[in-house]
Formats: C-alpha cells, sequence, structure tokens
C-alpha cells in the first residue's frame, strides 16, 4: 500500500492524513479537493505530501491510488463510487468515512466487489467536531474512535492492509451490518446532531442576540447546542440517507418529552430520573 | 459578618465553603446537614469549620449566625424559611442558591425584609455537576459563574457585604426580577436538564445494557446524556416550583423536533442549520 488518495481534504480526511503520517505510514498521500482553500490548508499542514491541482491529474493519481479514501459528504460518495466504479482495476481499494452506510452499500453491490471489479470496503469513523476543515484536523481526532466497517466481500490483501492502518493509527474498530449501522447510529449520533440544532434553532428565534443568555447559560446550555454549529453540507445528506431512522428516534424523542412534560408533578417523573440515571451508571 | 452557617453541605454548599476559605474569609462556617455521611465528608473535606450534629446546636448556631446560606433543594429551602422567619433577627442575613425564584420570593415577602424581620436575599449560582455530593465540591466550581440574585428589598450592609463576598470568590453577579428569572432559567438550565433526562431514560429503555452503545457512542451522545446523572431530589422541586415554565420550553422543542423531523428532506432543514449555526457563532 504505497499510494493513498484521499478525496475531501476536509476535517476527517486531512485528520486521517496527519493520523498516518504520525504513525510513520511509507507512502505517499496525495489529496483532492474540490475547494481551493481547503486544499492549500491540507497541504501547508502537512496532512497529504502534494495536492491536486485539476480533472486531469485528479484521474492520474486516482488510476495510481493504491487505496483511495472517500471523506467527503454522503451523497458525494455516492456520486465518486459510480465515477470510478469504471474505472478502478481489482486490485484497487476504494474505501470511505461516509455517515450512513445502508445507501453506500446498495451502490457498492452493483459497482464493486465482483470478479473484474475494484474492492470497496465501506468505513465510518465515529469522531468529528462540530466545525469542519483542514484547519481543524489533527492526528489524535481518531485516537481511541470507533471505526465501523460493514463489509460487502471477502476480505482481501488490501483491506486487511487497511483495517490494519486504521488500528495503527489508534482507532478501536468493529463490523456491522450496514442496515443495523443506518439504525444504531440513527440513535447514538444523528439523534443528537438533530436535537443540538432544534434546540439552537429555538434559542435563536427565542432570543436572538440577547445578551443574557450568554450570560447566564452554562455548561448545560453550551454542551447541549454545541453540535448546533454543525455544516448543513454534511447533515442535508445524513437526512436524506437515513430519513426514515432519523425519523423514527426523533418521533420517539418528541413522545418522551411529552410524557415528562405531562408528568412534572407526579411520581413518573422519579421513575424517569432513574432509568436515566441507570443509562448514565453504565456508561 | 463573623459567622457563617451553610444549611445543606452538598456539592453547591460545600463548594461555597471551599471557595470562601479560598478566599481567606476570616469568620467560622458552620455547616447543617441531615445527612451523617455528608456531614462528614463537609467536614473532612473542610469546606466547614464545625457541624452541627443535633437539632439543638443547630438552632443555636442559626440563631448566632450573621448569614444563613439555604443550599438545600428548593421545597426544602421553603421549609426553612417558614421554620426561621419567626426565630431570625433583624441583623441577620438569610441567602439562598435554589434553582427557581418566584416562589421563593413570594414565601419572602409574608416573612421577611419588613421591619422587626430578618432581611432576605435570594440568589442562585449559575452552577453545579450532574452528581451532587460533598465528595465532588471543589472552591473553583463557583468560578466565573454568574450568580443571580433576585432582590426583594433595599440593600443593607449585610447584604452589601455578602455581594462582596460572592464576588470575591470569583463569580459574576446580576440582579433580575424573579419571575423573569424563573422564565429564562427553564430555557438555559431547566430545559436542557430535562431534555438530556428524556434522552438518557429513552436509550435506557431502547438498549439497557446492550454493549454496542457505549461501543459505538462518542462524544455527542456522551454530552447530550450526561446530565441524564443529575439527581431526582433536586429537579423534583425545579418542577413543581417551575411547572409552567418548564412545560412551555419542553413543548416548544416538541413542536420544533417534530417540524426538523417533518423536513428532514426539504430546504427548510438548511434553514434550521443557519439558525443554530448564527446562535452558536455568538456564543
Amino acid at each position: 500500500m504505497d499510494r493513498v488518495v484521499i478525496v475531501g481534504t476536509g476535517l476527517i480526511g486531512s485528520s486521517v492524513g496527519l493520523a498516518l503520517r504520525a504513525v510513520e505510514f511509507p507512502g505517499t498521500i496525495t489529496g483532492i479537493d474540490s475547494n481551493p482553500e481547503e486544499r492549500k490548508t491540507a497541504l501547508k499542514m502537512e496532512a497529504v505530501d502534494t495536492i491536486v491541482d485539476d480533472a486531469a491529474s485528479g484521474m492520474l493519481a486516482l488510476e495510481a491510488a493504491d487505496v483511495i479514501l472517500l471523506a467527503v459528504p454522503v451523497l458525494a460518495i455516492l456520486d465518486w463510487m459510480k465515477r470510478l466504479g469504471p474505472i478502478l482495476k481489482p486490485h484497487q481499494l476504494l474505501t470511505d468515512v461516509g455517515s450512513t452506510k445502508a445507501a453506500i452499500a446498495d451502490l457498492a453491490a452493483t459497482l464493486y466487489n465482483a470478479p473484474g471489479q475494484a474492492t470497496f470496503l465501506p468505513g465510518h469513523p465515529m469522531a468529528g467536531k462540530e466545525s469542519g476543515g483542514a484547519a481543524l484536523a489533527e492526528a489524535r481526532l481518531l485516537e481511541s474512535a470507533m471505526w465501523l466497517f460493514t463489509p460487502l466481500g471477502e476480505e482481501t490483501p488490501a483491506t486487511r492492509e487497511w483495517r490494519s492502518w486504521i488500528n495503527k493509527i489508534g482507532c478501536r474498530s468493529m463490523d456491522m451490518d450496514p442496515i443495523r449501522h443506518d439504525k444504531i447510529c440513527a440513535w447514538v449520533s444523528h439523534m443528537p446532531q438533530f436535537v443540538a440544532t432544534a434546540m439552537a434553532a429555538l434559542f435563536e428565534d427565542e432570543f436572538g442576540d440577547t445578551r443574557e443568555i450568554s450570560a447566564i447559560g452554562g455548561r448545560a446550555l453550551r454542551e447541549m447546542t454545541r453540535l448546533g454549529a454543525s455544516p448543513y453540507s454534511m447533515w442535508r445528506d445524513v437526512a436524506m440517507t437515513n430519513t426514515d431512522n432519523v425519523a423514527a428516534t426523533l418521533y420517539a424523542l418528541e413522545q418522551r418529552l411529552a410524557h415528562l412534560r405531562e408528568n412534572l408533578r407526579t411520581p413518573e417523573l422519579r421513575d424517569e430520573f432513574s432509568r436515566a440515571n441507570a443509562f448514565r451508571t453504565r456508561r
């Protein structure tokens, strides 16, 4: 595995580049990004060795790659998968960091992993920040993060080597079915995000730039709305490709909030606190 | 202000004791607590100089106090206010750290601040942790926290001196109307708490001790459910004494979540992210 190409040198793509360098990955790392600013930043931070500045040299780099990491939002990953399917050779490995996996696995089944086709290994590191961009990338962002895989076919030497690098950079990893992945990620990742967005948007409408809120609000408000800073560009694709699961978790929380609201003065409130306490005690 | 009595030597009461000591408060600090374990811990941590072990010596300490800080849940504060009203002398200052202020201000108006009565200055430090108890107390818990006051009458030498100690221990402070206090705290403090409780309780019912959740969940899940560990004993009193305001904020969030859920695939999602981004950018 000599030549890695990272498509999307934003927060996650650049962090992977930095992490590979930090554990002395010996090959070359090439970056591709549609945003000239992100390209410049990724190169300056040494998240990549070289950055591609035009479509033709991008295609050359992709054709020469041993492994290509798609680190763009999910809909863009699907686009890249379609473009690269007919071009890549059987020895090449395509992998990704997309937040949802069912749509990606479905598309991959038609384009990859059959004889004569390149290998596709869907992946998803459970790491991030509320703001994106190469400037915030860091090697340690991925340290002790869980990197989920939803493999579609047999392991190959290339998938084994990629997995070993993921472990070397400090990630834990786990294999899951893509349907299960999207359901469980709707709970542990997507629902917290959309709740924080809804809360922050509600505060914006209620209070705008009222200074009182900043002066009085403490850690609780800060924490519960931190993810309100997250970019629409990434989360739109999660909402688009995991709609039913996300809607189900949000609906469940709406019901739960209504139940709690109706029981603010009854002993049922104590039971809700007991359940919540039990959940936290295990973590 | 030589003799301070702290009623309730839990997290906040003991943290105030430690903070006063840290800035070299020269007087004596006496603790009163109904829980023998909390008493022992507060004394061992030197959050108080002496701790009272029976009702009779408690009464003597209260009669001799220059300032009494009620650091118990709101309903217990109301009880103490009723018990102390007929006993305290005009030169004595009673103050508190209760999370809601309207019920306390209403009761205080009938028992304090008139000629011949002791002074009552309602207060509320915006600080805390998800778990209570003296063992978690620390002087710096209150550092740069906002200590809200909802004064009922004229300032006196005692209220001025107490306010100056609150500033010396590193708190910012602000005066508010108690009705406004309860409304705004429902938004910035109580709603985040009850949302975290509802989320953690929902996760408990959905997943119980499923190991997957701990293995996969990252910072988003941890943060959004951290307050699920908070004790019912304290929050029951908030729910009891600020029911309508809390219910209104929860209902508003339910509506907002439903709106977001119905727009997971429409451009309105972008607008919600814009509003949320705007709120966070100001903080």
